[in-house]
């Protein structure tokens, strides 16, 4: 069945699996997560917000991060959103179980919980290295979150503020983001001689990726955030018969969007949306589809 | 006379220019603009906001920002200060006129106005380079102030927001600094060969001044809007009577400060206050003063 253009959704599907997945960040950065469920879940619809009247979340402190983050997933419920994804590291840090408890019984999901997951099982040495902001390395939720499932770990986690604005730059690969890639970590390695495994623990890194792979050297697994989390919200979408696509209703071509809306991505932002087009598209990886529509949401503080 | 350490004001000197000059920033960039004015005016009794809950202004809509800056100048202003320093070139370019009429009759100066008029009478050629955040840039305050007081002069805007994280990092020298301001201004100086002055159009830069002006080469002078804005507040407050120690009390050894609470310096933060003290030291060029108030002020939206 084609993709059909009528706003009126005439689906069978139960409004709960028909509605959209909400997933928010600070900004543009969150983008990289909604790009890997774009690419894991092709048929859903997604609504995405980013922060930017406020961002960076990073740098601030854990109150102000929990209420920015209601405010922010708020707009998102409003809209009638079948689960939340906290696509940016320093609110899944600080802000999970606070979602978790206010929306309830809707399903929230984070990026720090999966990323842990992957990175215990990846690591052979248990000696994991944790990068992100200052903010997810002061409250220490990675290394909490690795520890509770395995107890041998040992994490390190290293704040690299800058890779945040060198992503935003668009400066991704190149001698100054390898530059800023081994002052950053170069001490660390040689410090930690036995490390194999390296968490990408803020969603503005996967774009860096390549030039911390190239710091890291060969012998690192690099764990990206955004995959493992879009594995976790498939897998929950399934087990709670939330999926869009129902099991057996098969597209026609594998990855062909199916059902009105299908496949559709949404953009909110609170803040400059011209900005966040802009910059959004390192993220993508690609131009903003030309359905993009940056709807301004003021926000108004508790 | 020595300074006292009671809280209580004995001072013979006028309630209005007893009070303090109120600055305020999106953060910690206009320690830069604070330690100028603490230089040229140690006298003087200071009151600095930091609005890092919000920070930064620089990414963020001209609406926006005149939201913010208002509600952080209001904190300023119920405690009572004589004057309004916008210590944000963000903030300036967009909402001086704004804060002006609010907060008439309180005088409100910000920095773009005194670094036009100082990159004015350097330049020889009328070429001019100004590097600023993207929303300065944006909203073209410096060009319009230059041409003002200039029509001959040719203006040219670089936005520079990597330099922002980098000063806040405290990574202001060495071959990463040096490497993005190449980076940032190379094809702009071979393209403007008549070039010969450079303003530092954001608080966050006159930390960065070593690389930068490495970068541009001897032929640039460079345009600090920190000290500009002191010559400014200094000239400003003369012409009101405002000063706080009256002519011909001077003191007894060139800089000392007399009077209660001279020369002191409080610091309000929205959030995070460890963060600002923190990396405040690096844009005071010293270890924060213990005197040090870093308290948290709730703003609430408008």
């Amino acid at each position: 069945m084609p993709s059909s253009a009528t706003p009126t959704p005439t689906s069978t599907l139960s409004p709960a699996s028909d509605a959209p997945i909400g997933v928010f960040d600070s900004g543009v950065g969150g983008l990289t997560v909604l790009r890997a469920l774009r690419e894991r879940l092709p048929d859903e619809s997604l609504l995405y917000l980013g922060d930017t009247a406020r961002l960076p979340y990073g740098t601030k402190s854990p109150e102000t991060v929990v209420r920015y983050a209601e405010q922010a997933a708020r707009v998102l419920v409003r809209r009638g959103v079948k689960m939340l994804v906290i696509a940016c590291n320093t609110a899944s840090a600080v802000a999970l179980e606070h979602l978790s408890a206010v929306f309830w019984p809707l399903p929230v999901i984070g990026v720090v919980e999966p990323g842990a997951e992957a990175a215990c099982a990846a690591s052979r040495s248990g000696e994991i290295l944790v990068i992100a902001t200052e903010g997810t390395v002061r409250g220490g939720a990675y290394e909490r979150a690795i520890m509770a499932r395995r107890a041998d770990a040992r994490v390190v986690q290293i704040a690299c503020p800058l890779f945040v604005a060198l992503a935003e730059e668009g400066w991704v690969r190149g001698p100054i983001a390898g530059a800023i890639a081994h002052r950053y970590l170069d001490g660390v390695l040689r410090e930690h001689a036995a490390a194999d495994c390296l968490v990408l623990g803020c969603t503005h890194f996967p774009v860096l990726r390549a030039a911390i792979s190239e710091a890291v050297g060969p012998r690192f697994s690099l764990v990206d955030s955004a995959e493992t989390t879009a594995r976790v919200v498939a897998a929950q979408l399934a087990a709670r018969g939330l999926l869009r696509k129902p099991p057996g209703k098969a597209a026609k071509t594998p990855g062909e969007p199916s059902g009105p809306h299908a496949g559709r991505c949404r953009f909110l932002a609170t803040d400059a949306p011209a900005r966040f087009a802009r910059v959004g598209a390192v993220f993508m990886g690609e131009a903003l589809a030309p359905e993009l529509t940056a709807e301004a949401v003021e926000l108004v503080d508790l």
